[in-house]
């Protein structure tokens, strides 16, 4: 029963203040618009206490990090958390640069986040403390596996109840956990790696979710991983001869513009263990 | 007779400087192209003062304020004003934070604005000096209506006058005033809410109708709205099953593209009061 | 034989670090995921040695600088030059302000750059060491023709022997030198003039193909020139009635996302002088 965490949503039309990059930040203020949420943005230290406060969640990405806006994640998580509204971490590049690695992890330990959502290269590195990113994709060897699969709930299930915040590793199957129950997610497709940003659209999309549905932050965060992917799969059954990955990354945003509860129920495929 | 000042931002190609937000800022400099004229960005306050003297206008924006770009803005304005530029004010989001407010107020106070134009609540919160804006989006208590219509008029007028600039507050319906005379525009579709910026990109295109039409900045600004407003509604015409925000976003730049001083002539929707 | 440049970037899968503006940053991450590269967008001082580390080559495109943005790229820039990876400077609107001329200047002076790619009055200016740069467009007297083509040719040539660059002066004819031979592209579409940021995505892929043919710089810069080119054709073949510049920039993409090194070889339109 998934599709209770859509139609809330696009009921409530969460506000979410998102402190994110600005490589990718024009399509996650368009995909929130899509699934029903509304997005603002602000990253300036004197003006995201007040933002944050209108809002109802906050999304951290930490795809490019300025001194300045580190400030402003710090300030604008502390007030979400007096204010108990949901905090998202996105920690893109994590393992790439101590830079990215430190500041994730100090928000990690500042901030009470209701979800952290990256490739498993990223949260590797988070639960190690240091690590070998290449870039902002995951590395190869760290991929889920359905050969790894045990061991990789394992890892999610330990990780999430360590830190007491639901756990998103995504890709080719997608693992989330709140420690005790772990989602098994097999939607979307290859092709959406070739797109800038499929996972920053996932955390504002998620971020949305997790604000219209505070009672079930494990079902919304897992709710939303299945409607990104499953947005990748009904957009690639409209891509015709000549389309790439420009005319792609807007089918996907379509996709979740038009999803309604009941495509999701029937599009979700997911198992829980 | 709207036409003229569409045929006049093609014919002398206005270059306008941009200080706006990293959101929407790509569509912004795709929809002046669209509309004939030509964008350029610089935020950094050395930098500024050249850039907005090799221009014809300037357009200011408050998205996502930056202390270096509140100095920008102030610096490239009082440049702008010397030169005798036209400057529009799009103040994003005031009265959802102290510091927007604050900003949008001193941006008034100390430069010689040619236009001002944001939502109803945003106008609101300029007049009265504070408010309440429900992030970016206008609050329904304040959106003009045809119950409300003449009042609202009288609103705008007035500000206009107090102010000396032009005055325009969108939504549902639109109005634009210099305090003489009101222009009442009813073009345009709900659905371009659902789409990240179309009131930045409205923004952008009327510096360049500002910049173009020099001597008639009332009727420039109102021809800016009718522009946007009539793409909204060509661009919804072209919508197929299974498109939505992302492609609607597209096809309004591209009716813009396209739109000749015939159809804004037969497509404008508006009466003067 | 341009055919295995674009081949080895789809095989090698080039990350490159991009310090870039933020008006056409997603553009520019799209398209190095179309042409088969990998890209991740850093400016951050403070991270930039660490993310160009894990990188293969280095795009610098000055498009809207910030104080720290340049101290960035000389960090990455000389940390680039260590590990003898490819650096591009994009010069965007150098000429039109005196930050933007004499940080190019600086780069250029600083730095030890694989390629240099801008259009023919951003690269006059760099070459004079000022400029009269009409915004971010070339000014019109400054443009390739056919008439001045052997003296267009000789000054690419001259200023490449001079600098140890490969000099690319893009426009309608296009010339790409290492001084002592000139390609000459006819690829393109005037077109493509109306969409922002075709110079930066094109510096990006350059960026690409350079990483990936690093023992033929002339030739990787003259390949990626004839894909941008070749891709406006493409893309325009593909244009609806309707379709204006935001379709068309999608559209471009695309067709990178498309092309294979068959598709190049047949389509791209140069000789050697």
């Amino acid at each position: 029963m998934v599709k209770e965490y859509l139609e809330n949503v696009r009921r409530l039309v969460p506000l979410v203040h998102n402190i994110t990059n600005y490589v990718t930040v024009n399509d996650v203020a368009n995909v929130l618009l899509a699934c029903g949420g509304s997005p603002i943005m602000s990253d300036e230290p004197e003006d995201v206490e007040d933002i944050t406060s209108v809002c109802g969640g906050l999304n951290l990405n930490i795809g490019t990090l300025h001194k300045s806006s580190i400030e402003g994640m710090l300030k604008a998580g502390h007030r979400a958390n007096e204010l108990g509204h949901p905090v998202l971490l996105d920690p893109v590049g994590a393992g790439a640069s101590a830079l990215r690695t430190n500041t994730a992890l100090r928000l990690m330990r500042e901030l009470k986040l209701t979800a952290v959502r990256g490739n498993s290269s990223e949260i590797k590195t988070l639960y190690l403390g240091s690590g070998t990113t290449k870039g902002v994709d995951a590395d190869v060897a760290d991929a889920v596996t359905e050969n790894n699969l045990d061991e990789s709930i394992g890892f999610v299930k330990g990780f999430a109840k360590e830190t007491g915040s639901v756990i998103a590793v995504t890709g080719a199957i997608d693992l989330v956990s709140d420690g005790d129950r772990c989602y098994v997610i097999r939607n979307g497709r290859p092709e959406m790696g070739k797109i800038t940003g499929t996972g920053c659209q996932l955390s504002g999309i998620m971020t949305a979710y997790l604000t219209a549905n505070p009672e079930h932050p494990l079902e919304a965060a897992a709710a939303a991983v299945c409607v990104m992917g499953l947005a990748g799969e009904t957009a690639w059954s409209r891509m015709e001869k000549g389309d790439g990955n420009a005319t792609y990354r807007n089918r996907i945003i379509d996709a979740i513009y038009n999803m309604t509860g009941e495509d999701l129920e029937k599009g979700a495929n997911y198992e829980v263990r």
